[in-house]
């Protein structure tokens, strides 16, 4: 790439490739890694390609999923993006409202492009206030017919944070009275178990349709899947065709993530713990503020009172001379001089204290 | 699944696993075999996983392929039903004009959940005779505004026929006379070089775009390409993304592909010589007929003077004993009581000559 920013992002995504631990997410391995590991998972279980989307491994996995989420079906999807458009159409045929609710930074809002204006001409409606979980009361102040509402668990971009257990079951009974369905967004939803101390299905109870991911926590190579009512799920899979979506052959998405998902799901609490206790270290710091306070999730965010460029260099010293990577994406906050920047609490950060850990952050903040 | 159907149609899958020979196509590779390959093809050429479809691999790829089409730039896509809906919907909005042409048998009409209709709106509209290539004459019938015109090559549907070269350059000049953007369902369009006798890029000259599969004579395991003008190719990323069709990562789909690329094309014209000598050797078995009569690539269509059903268990017979799969998806016919099945004319049939072949077939045909 020619232009100054593509070649500085190229030699940032160098320099991470070349440091020896990564503070965020989980640790990830190779292609050439990937794929060995992948082949032998093939091997031990008989693993065969599906065509179009049938096969073994695939209806397995998707039964399993579907379980643990307390849904009749669910549907393996290239992305979360395209899981989410065919759930909002649905619910708008449904309904016949070519319209839906959804928290202010849903991702469809933000980071698809407008694809369900562009392609459907459907109209999101912002609800409740961009720095909170969406509410019950939220709700009550929307007096336009919906189609559905999108909620988000755990909400990304205020660091995962969740409602609480009695606001979201306040939340899916207005939503229950109304007939209005409720659609997750769970693509972090793997993530919340922790806080809830209750499982996936219940969780999801209530909601008529959840889109997970299959590789942000998982780790998979791509892909999600959408889990609802059987008749949804098999028309979803008509959608799916219709965009594109129904590869001759899902079979390294679906192995990749279907080989590590009882392991990470077993690791979330812990990730979680950890968030708790490197979150009360970072308090600690000066400079330094964490959104929320408290994680609710294995995620936060840690805003710094210092410009993003200079936390970014200060990030890429660290990065050249020790070969660790202590921040990810380094981006300005609203508050002038102050940045942020989003860590996601994976294995790496379960096996590094915080008497390790903390001096990096110190130094991103400029101490 | 429970159905008769369904439970036949997976007995017959593990039928065709346990052969250890399959006449149409490539050779292919378990799950397992394949992940293990395209690992040594990563390490040797030290690939890097793409991050939402920017990365080495992919850029150079897709280098690759606009320069052999002798196009701009091109696209990685998840499927050529994305690719060819997104070049749909980019010269709709070029000309204004809801409305497309196309063959009678075109993919988007067939095989896609009138995805184009669903999603956009559009009107596509058949253009020629659904029994030989798409003609200028059929162009000049044409009375109405058209987006663009869909022309397939080779025509699937009918055994892989293409226009003779002087028929294609008058489609060509006619479109242009019109300023009628052509774009080409080019799924198999490597395989149309050998009757020709020309390169791919001067097959492609006068298309203003061209899909082309990554998996089905290619090998790997999903994917396609759009290639075409850079401003019209950025401007399909940005539908890609709307689609859902920019998975996280493309690098199994795209490595898979990449590592057999050269190999495959090189082997498409012993492939084409051996279908013109297979099907010299098909003509003379009773009961047999072909479309077309000489193959114009290393695909055709065989027809059987016998039920499909029949002949479906001739071929798992043979199979059964002889752990050689002859045939594959075998249907009925317009014809009552004929049957026909298409068949590729891969690597494996270039170890087999006739006189091991023929008798199978005739087998097929109920002698």
């Amino acid at each position: 790439m020619p232009d100054p920013t593509g070649n500085l992002a190229a030699v940032r995504h160098r320099l991470r490739l070349g440091c020896s631990v990564a503070f965020p997410g989980f640790r990830t391995l190779t292609p050439a890694e990937e794929f060995r590991a992948v082949a032998d998972w093939c091997d031990a279980n008989g693993i065969d390609h599906d065509q179009y989307g049938q096969g073994d491994l695939l209806a397995a996995f998707e039964g399993t999923v579907a379980g643990l989420l307390g849904k009749q079906a669910a549907a393996f999807m290239p992305s979360g993006v395209m899981a989410q458009l065919i759930a909002l159409r649905l619910w708008a045929e449904v309904s016949g409202a070519p319209r839906f609710g959804m928290p202010h930074t849903a991702h469809v809002a933000l980071h698809e492009e407008e694809a369900y204006q562009a392609l459907f001409n459907f109209h999101g409606v912002p609800v409740g206030d961009r720095r909170r979980p969406l509410l019950a009361r939220d709700l009550a102040a929307v007096a336009q017919p919906l189609a559905c509402l999108l909620v988000e668990l755990p909400l990304r971009e205020i660091g995962g944070q969740l409602p609480d257990w009695d606001e979201l079951q306040a939340l899916k009974d207005l939503a229950r009275s109304r007939q209005l369905p409720l659609h997750m967004d769970g693509a972090r939803l793997w993530e919340s178990r922790a806080y809830y101390g209750r499982g996936y299905a219940e969780i999801a109870a209530g909601f008529a349709s959840v889109y997970v991911s299959l590789y942000k926590g998982i780790g998979g190579i791509a892909g999600a899947m959408l889990a609802g009512d059987a008749d949804f799920i098999a028309n979803a899979r008509l959608w799916q065709r219709r965009l594109g979506g129904t590869l001759v052959r899902q079979s390294p998405m679906a192995a990749t993530a279907a080989m590590r998902f009882e392991t990470r799901l077993s690791q979330m609490d812990a990730c979680y713990r950890r968030a708790l206790d490197l979150a009360a270290g970072l308090a600690g710091l000066p400079g330094i503020r964490l959104n929320p306070a408290v994680p609710q999730t294995n995620m936060l965010h840690i805003f710094f009172d210092r410009p993003a460029e200079a936390v970014a260099e200060a990030r890429d010293a660290i990065a050249h001379t020790q070969r660790c990577w202590v921040a990810g994406e380094i981006r300005a906050a609203d508050v002038p001089g102050w940045s942020v920047t989003e860590l996601y609490v994976g294995d790496t950060l379960l096996d590094l204290d915080n008497a390790h850990v903390l001096p990096y952050f110190a130094r991103l903040a400029g101490a």
